[in-house]
This record gives structure tokens, sequence and C-alpha cells, in this order.
């Protein structure tokens, strides 16, 4: 585990971007961040744990809404500094708006389009389970 | 063009993470940073241009190398603050050390594996070009 870990060139901050993939399609679905103990979780427990910034904590992804990652391959890139997971994506939503991916805007003709439509509202994703 | 522009949620050096996928066959191919100027020129050339952090630069990806990124799409993240270019990568090699993409490391029984040689050797990629 440690050599594992060891070898990431962490940021200022103790974190690496991580990009998820999804295994099958090859869409990029989000990127987020991991600290030391979110990577060392996701070996574990093979699904994808980040650091959320936003909240200053570990951030089982799917926890609250279900859309677990599963983890079905890691890579990391040449200078060690960003990781690619390929994960089957639990209920196919990956974005907390109820979208498959989070890049769902496109650039078109000077503005930022959205071309993909929720496959459910936030207010239902997260009323699904009891723990949030 | 501000439109565009202002929509991004710079970090506070004024960078945004932008993730690079071969719009052909979905690899994820690299992950570097853009800023403001870099963006503009992005969409005013339609080819890649990234802030180089290591040498605090704009660099033209391709410039020295050849293995420029034609732009085919852009897409923004729900928060606004990850890029993602669907690219053409000319020579297919979007990697420094020759490789194809970047992430040619692979999470393998507690290491991290090298599963991808490079097509051709950094010595010989970056003396193809009188600019470098």
């Amino acid at each position: 585990m440690n050599k594992i870990v060891d070898k990431i060139k962490w940021d200022a901050n103790g974190l690496v971007p991580v990009i998820a993939q999804n295994y099958r399609t090859g869409s990029v679905l989000m990127l987020a961040w991991m600290n030391k103990e979110a990577l060392e979780l996701t070996l574990e427990k093979e699904q994808a744990v980040y650091w959320s910034r936003s909240r200053s904590k570990l951030w089982h992804k799917g926890e609250a809404s279900g859309h677990i990652q599963e983890v079905k391959e890691i890579r990391l890139d040449c200078d060690n500094d960003v990781i690619l997971l390929k994960v089957r994506q639990v209920g196919d939503i990956a974005c907390h708006t109820g979208c498959k991916r989070c890049f769902y805007k496109k650039y078109e003709n000077g503005a930022w389009v959205r071309d993909e439509k929720p496959l459910k509202k936030p207010a239902e994703i997260y009323r699904t389970r009891a723990n949030g």
C-alpha cells in the first residue's frame, strides 16, 4: 500500500486530481480530488472515495445518492500527479445534478450550452436513501 | 469571448484543470491547466493552448514536438471549474515520454506497472522540428 501512495506527487494541499471515466463507454464522468487516505480507502473498498474540498472531508462517492463508483482500473500519469479511475457508475448518474456526467455543457458559438438533461432531479436522488 | 471566460470558476492561481480526450477513441490522454489567456487562445486557434505550471508560461501543445491537439469539442462541468477537450491528437502521441497518453501506468497487485510502450523516444520527438 505504501509504495503505491508514496509514488504519488501530492500537491501543496496534499491532493491529486482524479478523473473518473466510464469503463465501458469511455465517457469522462467527473473530476474530483483525493488525499492519501482517500486513495487508500479507494484501494481497500474498490469503490471511489474522494476528498471533498468544499466540505473538507472524505467523500465516499454515492454514500448519499447510492451512485457508487465501482473501480475497475486505476491508472497514473507520467508525472505521478494525476489519477485516472475507470469505473462502473452505479445508477448511471455521476453528477449531483442528476446528469450522467458532470460535463453536460458544450461550447457552441460563443456560449456554454447544456446539451444533456438530468435523468433524475436532485430531490429524487437524495431522498432515495436513508443515510442522506 | 468574455462570457465564455467569465463563466469559468478559476482557482486561487487563476487556473482550471483541463482533461484532453481523444475525440474518436475516448482515450483520456492527459490533464493540463489553462489560465484565461490560454483558454482564449485555444478558442481562437482551435488548438490546445495550456498554461505550463512548471515553466510558468503559455504552452501551445505541440509547439516543440509537432504533436498538436486539434480541438473538436470543448465541454465544461457542473461547477464550472473543469474543462474537457475532445481533440484530434496529431502524431497520435500526447505524452512527452513518447506514449500515446500520459496514463501508461496501471495499478496492479500493489504496484504501478507500465503497460504501454512509447511509440517514439523523446529524443526522436524533440529533434524533429526546428523550433525545439
